[in-house]
């Protein structure tokens, strides 16, 4: 199947109908998070797993009383590394060099770069945002792996993050909520937004084809590239 | 081919080799941008698409010199909209309605839910990073779609923004850019990462499987769920 027909299926599930997800699938893209890319490799953050019914109605009143987060069959917290320091790229050297057969002290070099990198952002918040943006990554593929499964997804911003964080003892994880994701299945006969018609921008709006001419002033070429899909 | 294998499969691509992607191809992967999901589907972004060499000569010196960035195919720029304002949200109302048969005056509501959404974020700085967060969802989907066409991708955070963003003289175009993805083919003859083992935290690391009686002190549950894969 076309990855574009998984992404035309999916939508944002806002009812879902309470049945359970086979564990195969659930592990499937768990997995498909586990391998998403991120900078340096350094997946700063965690992915909570949430099945237990009495938890999820604790969560869901710390999120705009979203029905799917109670009507889904699993729900994911992403919740980025905060503070993050220098003893999670400690960890992510020794890591490395276990899985490729290194001293550790051979990636001496790499290590400074990724302590650069993330000593660049200069404030806490900073780092926060850097590490959400690498969650969102994961978001990203996790969606895209729940939509080839055809395993409905509700992404969801909307939520109280103190709160949340507070509720989940996410402190004491040295961890910070990001986004949460629903996982399930689809309840037709409540959700409104099932059966509207999908909106993004037209590709014209979208994309922009670039070239150093456009920049120049001078004669604009044919776009770069012939969008045809 | 199941989504893990392709996931597998990919790495941050370091050195390319100027080799030419199939527009078919470049196609999909676009079309699989375009219908990322976004928080309200408002996709508050643009990715410039750049094939033009000489222009590419020129981004490469705002970042860092990485040569994937000549040796690519496509390079793709992804930018957020800034400043973000409503007027973007009434456009996203136009095309709603417009798509789905209704008269704008039916989405007030809609429309206050998402002007409410984009001021709750203060600062245009705030915004920034949310629109930007969006892009990254797209970012994961543009890396997954590559992978599962077997074209090679390589994302990269190592820029020079205000200096990018002057080049391409975003600020005209109310754009400020966010990450860059470069898709080609790898050089294995010359890129030092192709033959190194993927680095990824273990399940038990990167998941955490969370129940009600885990926050407060009780017995722990077996695990949620049994991750297999």
């Amino acid at each position: 199947m076309p990855l574009t027909d998984a992404l035309h299926w999916r939508y944002a599930t806002k009812r879902m109908n309470g049945q359970k997800i086979p564990e195969q699938q659930l592990d499937r893209i768990l997995e498909a998070v586990r391998l998403a890319p991120s900078s340096y490799g350094l997946q700063p953050y965690s992915v909570l797993v949430v099945k237990d019914q009495a938890l999820r109605e604790r969560i869901r009143s710390a999120a705009a009383d979203q029905p799917q987060i109670t009507e889904c069959s699993y729900l994911l917290v992403f919740a980025a590394w905060s503070p993050l320091g220098e003893d999670h790229v400690d960890e992510l050297i020794r890591r490395t060099a276990d899985r490729r057969g290194l001293d550790p002290a051979e990636l001496e070099n790499y290590r400074n770069t990724i302590n650069g990198a993330v000593r660049s952002y200069a404030t806490s918040e900073q780092r926060f945002h850097w590490a959400a943006k690498q969650a969102y990554i994961a978001l990203g593929t996790a969606l895209v792996a729940a939509a080839t499964e055809r395993i409905d997804a509700s992404p969801m911003e909307g939520f109280d993050a103190a709160e949340l964080d507070a509720l989940l003892q996410l402190d004491q994880r040295g961890l910070r909520s990001v986004v949460l994701l629903a996982l399930g299945y689809r309840d037709t006969a409540t959700d409104w937004l099932a059966p509207l018609k999908k909106v993004r921008w037209p590709r014209e709006k979208l994309f922009i084809p670039l070239t150093e001419q456009d920049l120049t002033g001078g004669p604009v070429e044919e776009p770069a590239y012939a969008f045809k899909g």
